[in-house]
């Protein structure tokens, strides 16, 4: 890239079950991160990326991008817009900031990712409703289909085909939500072990409730500026070193290419490693927050980003190689199991939990040992159709 | 800029009050769009950049570029997403396809832009709702602030403190409606005289009908690629010289600096300015697309973007300095007032205008004279709280 563009903090407003709007969640994450940190203020920003996903039905509100400026003090003086990959859409904010600052538009740009959900239980049934139209709502949503019922097929069809057991995907789940239990803003803060994941409520077989991330009210803020700038201001910024997206024939899943694995995330992973120059992802990269929507999702994606053989996901789980002190130090953060999903929140936020890793400002039980310097996020969305890749690191290439 | 990127074809859907749905008129413009570029087709797409403002509301569909991916038959291997900046959307969406290409990370991108509006008229109380919500709704909307409402205290402001005549704001209409006469994908394309304009139904005083835009569904789609590609395929295409926008103090008309002037206008002109190396548009520039969704709009954008001094708009109508052998020829497509206004698919029709107009393979009758070879393409967006601007020439800076 021509001009590198670094991570040097950011900040969150409490995610879960909130009485906020749209706007009192973009607002508090911003002032969070305005406040964590030194030698920037609004005045500085020059350009204003929101990843959101649907405002329009959750706060009848478009425009989104704007109304946050507003709501900051920030007069956006370069460029500015919302963008929307559904559950990737905060990433896409990202990669865009850092396209502007790498073309030379642009020194320091706020990423915001915002998403209101909860409506109100007597709202639940619009929510519900609205969530299926990330998937083709004309041929798939319709019929029925939404998030845990199409993931329960890919985790039935990674059993029968690999033998993966629930106990496996529990796993998973233990891990990040015990991750979570150690981060103040997630939304599920309770430790639980394999067989509470088992004996929860069964949502979509073999998915009980333990298995699912959550309907959650969230926002996070991150403050990406050019090398020059990063060097004025800190010396551990985290930097965007490779960049992947990928979608293989749409979104319906009747052109989907597998129900047990994502070769989108593999042409992702590959693209971003290759920029990236990460030869043995395994060896190489320190930490992840990978997109564990389900407990099924992060199984798959351990080999799909390649890190492991077709099949062998449910292994790396049981090994715990994805623990804190594993191979690859898997969603420290918690993870969309345990911080929630506030859809457009949730790749600012990823990104955001490297950055705080590398620095070590995390809270202590949940720090990936040994002063992590190079990391991954990574989304999936819609209906797995498409993924997304960025790599991050300590020292710009 | 690192790298250039330049135009090199484009198409439309036909616009106008349609029995099409938003997956229709995505794929009626794809098809169009690799129809008219010889030596590009979906294979070669590695970037897909779509503008959509409120899919979730019209169409009840999120997650909207994978799904335009799978209609033209794309498989992205690089970058994908869609943006929103209500009006401006698919300004942005250019813009971002722009910079993937500038930054290096791709060289070929599709840039589409869509918008489903009309329902049918028994949901027409829905689409006007939804409307109210680019403005900020909880303030601005829920008391009855729409677009025509608005801009016509722009347009009575403006005649109060310069004197601005209406005849003067109709001068615009028809120039752009009979533009629009003769541009076959327009919504609107009847001519009309100054006395049409000013005995049609009023709207919102000074606004009557023909001062207004229309409510569209349309789309429109063009191939932006590296200057290398560009070379390889066309000996005529349209580079991007210069970027622009510029948000002050948000969206709600509470903030806004003020009601017959947009200085945000102004400093995302001077930003592309700037970049483009223009220092007297007037002169330089040859050809325009600007965002007349009212005829009180172009007015004033004559005014901040630099062109004449503030108040001395209504007289460059009259004057005639917009036609198409005036000074500037502006909105020779026939602009939103004679094309109408498929909100997310504008910005990509004005910048095919552009490239069209170098190319000269737009209809005689609107054809800018003497081959145009600079223009600028501007789009105001929500209630008008950003303005962004782009430039474009036959030749990379």
């Amino acid at each position: 890239m021509p001009r590198n563009a670094a991570i040097v903090g950011g900040g969150h407003a409490d995610w879960g079950h909130r009485e906020a709007t749209w706007k009192d969640l973009a607002q508090e994450a911003g002032k969070a991160t305005f406040d964590d940190v030194d030698g920037l203020t609004p005045d500085d920003v020059e350009g204003l990326f929101v990843g959101a996903v649907q405002p329009e039905r959750f706060a009848f509100q478009s425009h989104v991008a704007p109304l946050a400026a507003e709501l900051l003090g920030i007069d956006v003086t370069k460029m500015i817009s919302r963008t929307e990959l559904a559950c990737a859409s905060g990433q896409a904010a990202l990669r865009y900031a850092w396209l502007a600052i790498a073309a030379g538009q642009l020194d320091v740009a706020l990423v915001l990712g915002v998403e209101k959900m909860n409506l109100g239980d007597e709202y639940m049934a619009e929510t519900q409703a609205s969530m299926t139209n990330v998937l083709d709502r004309e041929f798939d949503g319709v019929n029925g289909l939404n998030a845990p019922s199409f993931f329960s097929m890919f985790a039935q069809r990674h059993m029968h085909e690999y033998g993966t057991t629930h106990e496996q995907l529990a796993r998973v789940s233990v891990k990040n939500k015990n991750h979570a239990a150690n981060n103040p803003y997630a939304q599920f803060q309770t430790e639980v072990d394999v067989d509470d994941v088992l004996d929860s409520y069964p949502v979509a077989p073999p998915l009980c409730l333990l298995d699912c991330s959550g309907i959650t009210d969230g926002a996070a803020g991150l403050l990406l500026v050019s090398e020059e700038k990063a060097r004025e201001l800190t010396d551990t910024a985290a930097y965007v070193t490779g960049s992947g997206q990928s979608c293989m024939a749409g979104n319906s899943i009747n052109n989907l290419p597998s129900f047990s694995g994502w070769p989108q995330a593999t042409q992702a992973a590959e693209e971003a490693y290759d920029q990236a120059g990460i030869d043995d992802p395994v060896d190489e990269l320190d930490v992840a927050e990978i997109h564990d929507c389900f407990s099924i999702s992060e199984i798959i994606e351990y080999e799909d980003l390649g890190w492991v053989e077709k099949g062998e996901g449910g292994q790396f789980a049981e090994d715990g190689r994805g623990e804190l002190d594993g191979d690859i130090a898997v969603n420290p953060r918690g993870g969309l199991l345990g911080c929630g999903h506030p859809l457009g929140a949730t790749g600012v936020s990823q990104a955001l939990e490297i950055y705080k890793q590398f620095t070590g400002e995390v809270e202590s039980a949940r720090q990936v040992p040994d002063s992590p310097e190079t990391g991954l996020i990574h989304n999936l969305s819609g209906s797995g159709s498409v993924h997304s890749v960025m790599t991050l690191a300590r020292d710009p290439q």
